[in-house]
């Protein structure tokens, strides 16, 4: 028998020759208007930015919301309108052209990144130092993302059990604070590149998406066709510059 | 301007100044008697494993089924029964109750799992040396999940992009090879253990899982409450077990 005593975004367990803290996994319901509309499993703290965030890398809204997260209960509320209907998203609902990565490609209906910033390619390579994550020190569990100026200062930075769930909390901080869209900020995560990542990017306008892993195939086709600089293994004073190599001196 | 050759599992890439080799992913569209169920975004091959894991691991088939994957329209069609409607699931589905982990936990209809085996501490901490991950040497970028017996051998070993439908390959070969339900086998992951990953070694009957990385708080939770022994950090010989420690000596 083990017993698991959850403190916020960390948890301590108790187990027969073992003490130790983990992070906190949790269910959340994303409602809008009061209608269920997502679920992700997430560590608790910043919900409402998580559900703001997550509705805009959807292309659900276009801009900051009221949103009243109730953490006992594990759900946010979120006031409409919606900028679409949730079900008419074709990715997700039809099937008969098949699915391609190329139909994923057009899916994401971002708007244009404008050229710049410049950046050195230093300075990309060494955004991962400045990733702080007070709970991942305690527990080796979760991912980061962090917002940064393009003089690599950081401005704010998320960590969560679901990459995504981390980027999507920044991306709604920015939402909040009237920063988004995100150009001419870099976004750096502390894990590998995905084409989520890219989708929630692009959909944010950051034109310079930085991570400390790999970045996927399909990452990179996305990044390259939205504009987006995408940077991978950024480690150790190096940094591989999958695309638009143009911001980067 | 980018070119992405993919290539399989991986793809070459050529951007200015850089020649890499990258994962593959692409999405898979999985159909049950033609009609379109779900949608991963997944490292191409074994497409009919990830299928049938998937499917096993939400309660909706209990054997193997027939599964014709398509690679070039990224689709894969099963044919039924499924064992429930795939739209009853009240985790997903129904808000009155609110979103817990209790109500996650009692989610997981699995069987119970027998006693036994008895495995050394020193072995589970062992096994992710025998995770080889060809493609992930190639590009960094992929997870896998190890299929082994009671004494450490390596049985069957699958990658993918997301650590979770790396398990589902692994589940669906056993269960086209009739080893499932897996009791008394054993399952080690190449990252970090989240809820979904003990959900799905449960569906299966995993009486062991090993992760490389950190559980999450609700991971522990189920493997406690299923009757898995779960253990994390799996490294440089050392392990942490954090349920049901009883079967290690």
């Amino acid at each position: 028998m083990t017993r698991v005593e959850v403190r916020g975004a960390y948890a301590r367990v108790h187990a027969p020759g073992l003490e130790d803290e983990v992070a906190v996994e949790e269910p959340l319901e994303i409602r809008v208007d009061g209608r269920p509309l997502a679920i992700t499993m997430r560590t608790p703290g910043h919900d409402d930015e998580l559900a703001l965030g997550f509705l805009h890398g959807e292309g659900l809204i276009d801009g900051p919301r009221e949103a009243s997260p109730t953490l006992e209960a594990n759900t946010v509320e979120v006031e409409g309108p919606l900028t679409r209907d949730p079900a008419s998203r074709s990715f997700y609902t039809t099937s008969s052209c098949g699915v391609c990565g190329k139909g994923a490609l057009e899916e994401v209906q971002s708007r244009p990144i404008p050229a710049g910033p410049q950046v050195d390619r230093d300075l990309l390579a060494r955004l991962p130092e400045q990733l702080t994550q007070p709970t991942f020190e305690r527990t080796g569990g979760l991912h980061a993302t962090g917002l940064f100026t393009p003089d690599g200062t950081l401005v704010e930075v998320r960590e969560d059990v679901g990459r995504h769930n981390a980027m999507d909390k920044v991306i709604g901080w920015a939402l909040r604070h009237g920063v988004a869209p995100l150009h001419p900020h870099l976004l750096c995560v502390s894990g590998r590149l995905s084409f989520e990542l890219v989708q929630k990017a692009a959909m944010a306008g950051a034109p310079i998406l930085v991570g400390v892993g790999a970045p996927s195939s399909l990452a990179i086709r996305l990044a390259d066709d939205k504009g987006i600089t995408l940077a991978g293994f950024a480690r150790a004073g190096r940094v591989n510059i999958y695309t638009h190599v143009e911001r980067v001196a």
